[in-house]
C-alpha cells in the first residue's frame, strides 16, 4: 500500500446526545476517543475520519467507503436505525476487501450479524466488574506489544456462550470477576475482507482511553488493511476451459 | 438420540417438471434419488421424507421442521422463489441445532448465503468433465469408508475461488480435467447446528446414484444429527452474578 | 464399530504409592476412579482396562495397543521414566487411528509434546482455587449434556499462555478465581487419530469423581473412536499415474 | 521491526555436488536461486544469507540463528545427516519466534516432522507433470499479487493424503495433470513462530526461477517475521496470585 491507511471510525453517536455520564467520559464522543487513540499511536501511518448515524447516509456513502481501507464500528441502541441499503453497501465493501473492526455492543449490529450468519447473542451484566484480558495467540500481529494480561478495572461483563461461528483465529480471552469468560478478540475472513471483533469497550467506562485497548485497536487497523488488488466482491463466472 | 434420525430431503423440483434429460436421469426426482440412497445405506436408522418448492410452505412449515433432525437442500434455478420467511424459519432451526446438508448448486441458495455471510460465488463450466474427489481429512466421520479417491466420470466443473468463510473442517478436495480444483466437502458450525456443503451432484449427470456420493451423504446425515438439548437459537440473557 | 469400545486408562501411578493425601482421595488410584466413571456412564458400550508405569512395557505393549481404541493418559512426576520406544509406539498407534485423551498434567508428557511439536508449557498455581468450566462450542459431541457452566470447587490453576498449536476445535474455556483463564478442552487431529486435551483433574483434588468431568470423559471416549479402516500411519507411496 | 529482515536460506546442497542436471538448472545452487529471487523482489527490505549442510554446524549455530528472522529450508536426500542437536536448536528458535518456510521435499525434514508431530507423508510421482496452483484464501498476505491461478509447466507431483495436522490457514491448492490435488501452501503457528509449508519446487525443474513462486516466497518472508518481544520459547512458570 502506498500512502496512509484510510480509517473511518463509525459510531451511532446516540448515547453522547443525552446521557451525562457518557458525555463526561467521552466529551468528543466514543468515535472521537477512538480516533484520537489511533492518531496517537499510528501518526502519519493513518488518515482517520469519523462518521455517525445522523450524517447523511450515516456517513457511509459509496464515495466514503470507496476511499476507506478500514472501518471501526461502534453501535448499541440504534442498530435498527441503520438503513438496510447502507448495511448492504458496507457488506459489499467488506467482501471486496475493506477491513472491519466490530467493537463491543456492535456484536448485535446488522453488519456483524449478516457477516456472521448467527444470532451473535451472548450473556451480559453491567456491574462495573474487573475484566482481565489474556492473549492466547502470541504470534498474532494484533497482540504485538500488548501486556500479558491487561486489566480493565471496571467493565460491563460479556460472557459465553457467544453465538458466532468458530473464529479463524482466537487472539484474546477475557476473565470477569463474576465468574464468566469471553472470547474477546477474534478474527473472521469474509470474502476478500478481514473482520476483527473486540469486546472491551462500553459507553459507561473509559475503556477507549486504556493504553492497552488503544494498542490493540492500532494493531488491528494495520492487520485489517486490504491486500492489493481489485476491491470487488466475488461473482460466479462461467469459466471456459483455459488451464489444462 | 432415541428413535430414527428424521431426515427431510428438499428439492426445488423445477428441472424435473420440464426437462426430458433430467426426467430420464432422475425419474423420481433428484430428491427421490437422494432419499433412496439414504434409505438403502441407513435403513432403520433413518426416517426419510421429501419436500419440494411447490408444496404448501415449500414443505418447510414450523411443524415439519420441528420434527426434522437433518435437512438436505438441493436448489438451482428457483432460489429466488423460496419465500424469505421460510428461509428465516429454516435458519432459526439450524441455529437451534438442526443439521443442514447443502448440495451442489445450493451454494447460491438463500439459506446457505445467509448462514455464510459471503457471496458464495465460484467459477463453473458445464462440459461433462471428469471429477476426482480426494479425502484430505482421513479422521473425519463424513469420509469414513469412502474410496480414496473416487471418480465421477462426467460432471459440471465447480472451481475456486469459492467465496465462503474458511471452513471449520476441510474434508474433500476435487480435481477437474480442465485444470480447476475445488474444496468440495466442508463443514461449518452455525449456532447449535452443523452445516456440510458437498458439491458433487448436478441435474444433468446421475451423480446421486454414485455409490461413493451416496456413502458421503449417508455419513453426513449421521454427522449432522443435533446434540442433545433444547433446540433453540441463542438469545442475549442478562446474567445475574451467580458463579463467583 | 462392532463390539464395545476398547478403552485403556493409563496412569503413571506414582503419587498413589507414597502420598497419603492422594491415597485418601483415590483409594483405587486415579486410573481406578477414571475407569469407574467410564464404566458407570457407558456400561456395555465400553470395555475398560487400566495400566500403569510399573507394568511390563508400562502396560503399553504392541499387543495391548493393537487391541485398544482409545487411551486416556495421566502422568505428572514420572514423564521422563516413560521409555522412548514406548512413546514412539503409542505415537504410531495414534497416527494410525487410536484415540488419545490427555489429562491435566499430561500436558508435559512425552507423548503429548511429540504430537504437538511445541513446549506445551503453561502457568500454574496450586492453591485450591475455584475453577468454572464454560462450553464455548455448543455443537460439539464432547460437550453434549454437560452443564453450562460447571464448577469445580477446588483445583490447581492452569493458565494461559498454553503453548500448544491452535486447536482444531476449542470446546471448553476455564475461569480461575485468581484471575486466569485457560483453554481447558481442545481437540487436535494427528494422522488418522483424534486427540483431546482436558485440563480439569489433579491428584490432590477429587476431580475425577465430579459428575460433569465424568460426563466429559465419557463423551470424549465416544468421540475419539477411530474411523473404520486400516490402523496404519501414513507412508510416502510412489504413485503411478492412475486417475487421469 | 527496524532494519532489514534477516533471512537465512538453508539448503542441504547435495544434489548440486554431483548431479549434472541440477547443476545446469541451478548453477548457484538451489539456495542461490532462492536468495536471488528474494533479493530481487524485496531489495533493501531484506538481508539474505545462505548456508548448507557442509558448513560448520550446518551454518545453523546459535549465533547464526540468533541473528535470523526467517529461515527457508530445502532438503531432500540428506535429512538424516542433519545433526539432532542442530534440529533441536532450530526448533527452539522457531518456538521462540523465528519464522520458518519449509520447501518441497523439506516435508520430510527432521525440523518439519518434529514441529508437526505427524509422519508428513504424501504420495508422489516424478514425471514432469503440469501443476496449476490455485489461491483459495484471497485475503492472505502470502497470496498478495499472485496470479490466479499460476501454472508450472513441469513438476514432480505431490498428492494427498498429505499427513500433516489441519493447517491454521490453507492458502494454495495444487492440481496435477495425473489427477491428484495437493494442499500446496499452508500455515502453522508453533509457539511464538510462524511456519509456512510450500510444495512447488524441485531440484530437477527450474521452479525457483518462476516469477510467481518467487512472489510467494517473498510474501512469505514478510509474513513470517517474528512479532516484537522476547525471542524465547515458553516455560512453565509458577504464577503467584496477582491479578484478582
Amino acid at each position: 500500500m502506498t500512502g496512509p491507511i484510510k480509517v473511518l471510525v463509525w459510531n451511532e453517536g446516540w448515547h453522547e446526545q443525552g446521557d451525562a455520564i457518557v458525555q463526561a467520559i467521552y466529551p468528543d464522543g466514543i468515535h472521537g476517543a477512538i480516533a484520537a487513540g489511533l492518531r496517537g499511536l499510528l501518526g502519519d501511518e493513518v488518515e482517520v475520519r469519523t462518521a455517525t448515524l445522523d450524517d447523511p447516509e450515516h456517513g457511509l456513502s459509496e464515495e466514503a467507503l470507496a476511499s476507506t481501507d478500514v472501518v471501526l464500528w461502534w453501535g448499541h441502541m440504534k442498530h435498527d436505525d441503520v438503513a438496510d441499503e447502507v448495511v448492504e453497501r458496507v457488506k459489499r465493501h467488506v467482501l471486496g476487501g475493506m477491513g472491519l473492526l466490530v467493537l463491543h455492543s456492535g456484536h448485535y449490529s446488522k453488519i456483524f450479524k449478516t457477516l456472521m450468519g448467527t444470532t451473535c447473542g451472548l450473556s451480559w451484566r453491567n456491574e462495573g466488574e474487573r475484566e482481565i484480558v489474556w492473549t492466547v495467540d502470541q504470534t498474532h500481529a494484533i497482540a504485538e506489544g500488548v501486556e500479558q494480561p491487561f486489566v480493565i478495572d471496571a467493565q460491563e461483563m460479556y460472557g459465553e456462550q457467544f453465538d458466532v461461528p468458530p473464529p479463524d483465529e482466537l487472539v484474546f480471552v477475557s476473565w470477569f470477576a463474576g465468574g464468566e469468560v469471553f472470547r474477546s478478540g477474534m478474527t473472521f475472513r469474509r470474502g476478500r475482507g478481514k473482520v476483527f471483533y473486540f469486546s472491551p469497550g462500553d459507553q459507561e467506562y473509559p475503556v477507549y482511553f486504556h493504553p492497552q485497548v488503544r494498542r490493540v485497536l492500532a494493531n488491528a487497523v494495520r492487520w485489517a488493511v486490504p491486500v492489493a488488488g481489485e476491491r470487488v466482491a466475488r461473482e460466479a463466472p462461467n469459466q471456459p476451459r483455459t488451464w489444462a
